[in-house]
């Protein structure tokens, strides 16, 4: 018999409380012994989710006693938030070597370095499956499934609010607005939207798989970030005439001796798998130097497959409790700057990479006066920075969504392969010449 | 240091040497050891792939006797073949507690059984991550990523070169035979190509992945089989008119207390993503009770893919060679009739499953006489056996790619959800009036 505590009972500790319940027998089969809740910590005792919890459980007020309950082997943590409780009770547990596993994101991508070490010294195992893509085994993959290759670029839809906004602007023709509306009241979107559009929940799921991918530190701060506030309709519209959708992609990839690691919306053409993603599914795309490209898709979020990861979690810990490498060390070195050869090609400081972005098609929209001109002017500044154009798309009058006002006209520029400051210099040089209202809205094209 | 013994060193065992020796500090740092080939069994020494084996190498005529080979602790095979070399080999190794790792679907789907219980009594692992999907974790994901779930279907894209045919034969408009020339020109296909296209291929790959999901032991004879040769251009029009691609599915999934095990084309909508998967990519939809659908993608064959995957199970040993359960069974009782109650449900004896099929909807193109009455016929036949008619399509003149010839013309039937064995009896009916001229191509409709 395994004794697990658990902190937090609602969506995703409820979740985790019915699957041990419904699948009992079959985890216990999977697993070699039967897995059984006997602490727990949660301010309504789970009344709210429905969790009827056995009578024998012990309740603690403060999440981070969980790790001094007599009898505990493995800690679960479904409460959330980089500081604070669960900071509190992940360095308690693992510093007692209780094995810790975990659905939150910002905790790992905040202080996972910190945590790694902490499991190391005291022998405990950290296991965060669900903290990344739901019930989609794609931490499993990185670490295990693609482990002979040399992870050259991880590229992935990753926040399933963001992909829902998405896709609903294009299918119902809606703004941005209107689809936040949609999301809030499915209950795919929370009252304040903003951790999950402004891009911040997919950079720290971001940092963990950059971590995974290419043995380093996760680096939260070393993210470039845009969310998807700017997107407008007319956006997925010249989108769907380019034959690309827009996505909010978390990447990382390697650029010389730097991993380049963002989260922004991006035009994916309809040729790549990732733009048939839609709604609130999640999918991640790793490509490894033997095994190429490798595509995974599911539910990216919910009680139900979050839970099923973190039971996946706890099967393996039940199953392969202290998975040593040769030499002592736990977990291959989890998060831990080696001089393992993946790591040399990184700087020694913890210096974020990105110098120079690297050059890639781009989409320029604009809103240009609608007069005699007006266009000339557009192509003249992007001829001044010696920035090739690919196609400009302009629609004369109005859209349907009439997202034209006074007199301006949507026009978008998409270019052959242009360094990000040339683009900058262009749309500055528009801007001061007053031949465009405002900011363009710019994304990288790719696929 | 490990110390592996490799048999075969043709596409697979070449792509195996050459990860080996290009990523080899990244695997000793992951594996936590260097790994090391110090016996190797192949006709031409590897010349072909042009593999470069080291000085030391032992050779051994017969592939088996590199289980004897002293020093050894892991053997790789990479031949090919239910029965012969590799059966006596994996037998060998097992017997002396030597761990397996193995790409050989067909070995795996006639003798798993067999072999993983060798592989419990004396303590060694059989790993076969390589034998379905090429690179893609699928084996993984199975049995690690997805452990806390009960799996209620798996269904995929599970053979390149019947996917690359469909693919071709959809957008070259070619007839089959057209297509299969290309495969075998870009060496997709085999000169004999009749273990793929006929579904052989993927009826090991089913078997496989169906006793991973479902606890059972493999069961190669009870998957039903059906290959791609019947399919003709006109088909894919008409898919295609229908929303739909078609695509050879392996399947398996619960009925009842059984398990169907299936190949066949089917008629994918285009709303599900497998329908999306062209070429010769592989993608398997993996539906769990708590993380609902999985897919994962990738290139399911070739060198580096499956070089790629049988690393990581040689990466997996080397950090956990035995993962033992709390009962002191291997691999949770891998391919092993247990009480487990997942296993329940199934019955003890070892009969296929299958007594009768679901009720799907179900496409039907016929050649019917181009005259009056021809089409009433066959509506008539349909009515006569109670079997709802969806839609009927019929291209009144031969179409581009002369399907038609002697005054027939092509008439496709799509059925209401109906069970196969009420459609067989329409047809027969049809053809005993002679209203048809042939059998009709039917295939199930599926997402």
């Amino acid at each position: 018999m395994i004794s697990i505590a658990i902190a937090g009972l609602g969506t995703v500790g409820g979740g985790v409380v019915r699957l041990l319940k419904q699948n009992a027998a079959l985890v216990a089969a999977r697993a070699g012994k039967p897995i059984a809740i006997k602490a727990a910590s949660a301010r309504d005792k789970g009344r709210k989710s429905g969790c009827q919890m056995a009578d024998d459980v012990v309740w603690v007020e403060e999440p981070k006693d969980l790790a001094s309950v007599d009898g505990i082997d493995i800690v679960v943590e479904a409460m959330g938030g980089a500081d604070g409780a669960a900071y509190d009770l992940a360095r308690a547990a693992l510093s007692r070597g209780k094995h810790y596993v975990t659905a939150n994101k910002a905790l790992l991508a905040t202080h996972g370095a910190e945590l790694a070490r902490l499991a190391e010294a005291s022998g405990a195992r950290l296991m965060f499956e669900a903290s990344v893509a739901g019930g989609i085994p794609v931490i499993k993959a990185l670490r295990e499934g693609l482990a002979g290759n040399r992870i050259l670029e991880i590229s992935g839809i990753i926040n399933g609010t963001c992909n829902f906004i998405l896709t609903r602007m294009r299918e119902g023709k809606l703004d941005f607005a209107e689809a936040l509306y949609e999301a809030q009241a499915n209950g795919y979107a929370e009252a304040d939207p903003s951790f999950d559009v402004d891009g911040f929940d997919a950079a720290c799921k971001v940092a963990i798989l950059s971590a995974l991918a290419f043995g380093t530190e996760p680096d939260l701060k070393g993210v470039e970030v845009e969310g998807i506030r700017r997107i407008s309709q007319v956006d997925l519209q010249f989108a769907e005439e380019l034959g690309c959708r827009i996505k909010l992609l978390g990447s990382a990839r390697r650029r010389g001796k730097n991993v380049e690691q963002r989260v922004a919306p991006v035009l994916v053409s309809t040729a790549s798998p990732l733009s048939m993603v839609e709604g609130v599914v999640n999918a991640v795309l790793l490509r490894g130097d033997f095994v190429g490209d490798v595509v995974l898709q599911g539910r990216g979020a919910g009680a139900e497959p979050t839970a099923s990861a973190i039971i996946a979690d706890l099967i393996d810990l039940v199953r392969m409790p202290s998975a040593t490498r040769g030499d002592g060390t736990l977990d291959g070195g989890l998060f831990r700057k080696t001089s393992a050869p993946d790591a040399a090609p990184f700087p020694a400081s913890r210096e974020s990479a990105p110098t120079e972005s690297p050059k890639t098609r781009h989409y320029a929209r604009f809103y240009a006066q609608d007069k005699p001109g007006a266009i000339a002017d557009v192509t003249a500044a992007f001829r001044d920075a010696e920035i090739s154009i690919e196609s400009l798309l302009q629609h004369g009058k109005p859209s349907a969504s009439g997202a034209t006002t006074g007199g301006l006209i949507p026009v978008v520029v998409t270019t052959h392969a242009v360094a990000p400051v040339a683009l900058r210099g262009a749309v500055e040089a528009l801007l001061s010449r007053q031949a465009i209202s405002e900011p363009p809205c710019v994304m990288r094209m790719e696929g």
